[in-house]
């Protein structure tokens, strides 16, 4: 059996490499098909291995000091920084010494790299950052996870942009979710299809008239956590600022939460007794439950895990790559492109 | 002392006319120097107010049959109903038989029937639909409401417009908030100058060079509901789709936390020790705990309530446009575009 190779950026990210380096052992566990290259500072990488029970016949380093921080300008930074963590694995991708790259890191960075490095599949104009959100599951799928893209990427984008947005993202969802044909849902402020400027009139029709797009029509931000559709389109202005105000939300509720226990003797009774049910509460709003989203349209597949991803999230989203190659999910974006 | 009339749609909204009547009803107690005049059908706002103790010489009754309904086409509706109570009440403000118009009815047909009926202040070049929503209040404000432009009114908008909606923001916001000086924030992918497309980048250096408007700089989703500005700038479009996310995820919350309480005895117990808590939760994320919103760029008040407004909303409402024409914030607004 040939074995798929993740390449880690095992320097990026809020708890890089200690995250990194243990999510990666504790992956060798629980796939045997799996080789992981951990990129990155070979003292401290080795360090923290030496305390690891793993399989390390499924680990190789690739030793580089230089990393870009979370503060870096993303543009300057990989200018200024050739051998950088996030670089050089996306080198071994384009390479061909992996088959999918995976990092934690400035996200700005982590695009500009794969873009430096990875080319775009034929056809797709603009690659796009994606999001993997918690929803109440209105669809009873599987997972209650929905993918909005693009949720950064590109400020604005076109039609044939956004129809792409939703052939990648078709592809995607119906790897990950295992949904034969993903509905598909177009962001807007209204739900008739004569809302919004040209741009979205337009792009509902081709959504509506392409074979290959499941289309469910226009979604307001009201539908967006209901789990009405798997995939929702947009420009990557709306889906940053939509994506982190609803974070901003969940942060809110956490924090109120905290008040209410640290004032009251009988409301800490009462959140003891009800923390199965705040579990579930926080599972739902709490997007660092989950590991990673692709960045759709190169030809390689991109992981961008959370900044704050730990351990357990490094884990899923080196997963989460593994099942996007085994799915040969940019083969299915090039086909559904023709 | 004379008495400022407010023309209250009482026809409108999902609670009509009920709410409208007993909201003004009550209103009467509050406030001396305030006349409402009840638009709507005079059968079924005498037999509301029969039931009243009120001051019934500040109230008065412009009889009309014709309504606007949430599902009508409000484009439509206004044309096909020249004698609907929204387009009334605007008529009773642009004969100066009032100083205001409050309703609760459908948004869009309020929106064309104060454009039909009352001028723009001469300056701006279009009116924005506002929001007030609840905010962590860092700024700790007497008030903890935050105010968003525009929230739908508009779907794009260019720099010139964006800052006609901070001066505007910012004349309501100090007569409202009592702030001096009201921090304004642009809504934007990132907190830096340079963040958005150029349309934002020019706003950004139009806004800090303004006199008239205490800029904060860009603020990003996850900022909303700190409270760390006073008014929040953006087009119709991002403004729309945020404030319907956020709304979205306080139902999810609601939903969660009652299918909690179904589910479990434990739960149920722990539920009722925290009613206090969950209810400071509840006011911080539930929009219906607020009266109304102004619709600003006319040269009148203009205050939407909230479709689901009950009397005590509706009252608030109409406190809102009392204290609005109190304290000229459309005299303001003219002169802050000078």
């Amino acid at each position: 059996m040939k074995k798929i190779t993740i390449a880690l950026d095992s320097m990026g990210g809020d708890n890089a490499p200690d995250a990194q380096v243990k999510g990666a052992a504790q992956l060798t566990k629980e796939l045997s098909d799996c080789k992981v290259i951990l990129v990155g500072d070979e003292t401290q990488i080795k360090k923290i291995l030496q305390n690891q029970t793993c399989n390390y016949e499924q680990l190789e380093i690739l030793h580089t000091t230089e990393t870009i921080g979370n503060h870096d300008l993303p543009k300057t930074a990989i200018l200024e920084k050739p051998n950088a963590s996030v670089l050089l694995a996306a080198e071994l991708v384009a390479n061909k010494n992996a088959d999918a790259v995976v990092s934690s890191g400035n996200t700005g960075a982590m695009i500009l790299a794969c873009a430096k490095k990875i080319p775009r599949i034929q056809g797709i104009s603009k690659t796009a950052l994606t999001a993997v959100y918690p929803t109440q599951n209105q669809l009873q799928r599987k997972d209650r996870f929905a993918l909005m893209l693009d949720v950064g990427a590109n400020i604005h984008c076109n039609s044939e942009e956004l129809v792409q947005f939703a052939l990648m993202g078709t592809a995607y969802s119906s790897a990950i979710r295992k949904v034969q044909k993903p509905l598909v849902g177009l962001l807007n402020l209204g739900s008739e299809e004569h809302k919004g400027d040209e741009i979205l009139v337009k792009t509902f029709q081709e959504l509506r008239n392409n074979p290959n797009i499941n289309f469910y029509g226009n979604v307001e931000g009201n539908d967006l956590m209901k789990g009405i559709v798997d995939v929702v389109v947009c420009e990557g202005m709306l889906g940053n600022v939509v994506l982190k105000s609803v974070e901003g939300v969940a942060e809110v509720a956490k924090n109120l939460t905290k008040q209410a226990f640290k004032s009251r003797f009988l409301w800490k009774i009462g959140l003891t007794l009800l923390s199965g049910g705040l579990f579930q509460l926080k599972q739902a709003v709490d997007f660092e439950e989950y590991g990673g989203a692709p960045i759709l349209g190169f030809s390689n597949i991109c992981i961008k895990a959370h900044g704050r991803s730990k351990q357990r999230a490094i884990k899923n989203a080196i997963k989460v790559a593994h099942k996007s190659i085994q799915d040969n999910v940019c083969e299915k974006i090039r086909e559904s492109l023709e």
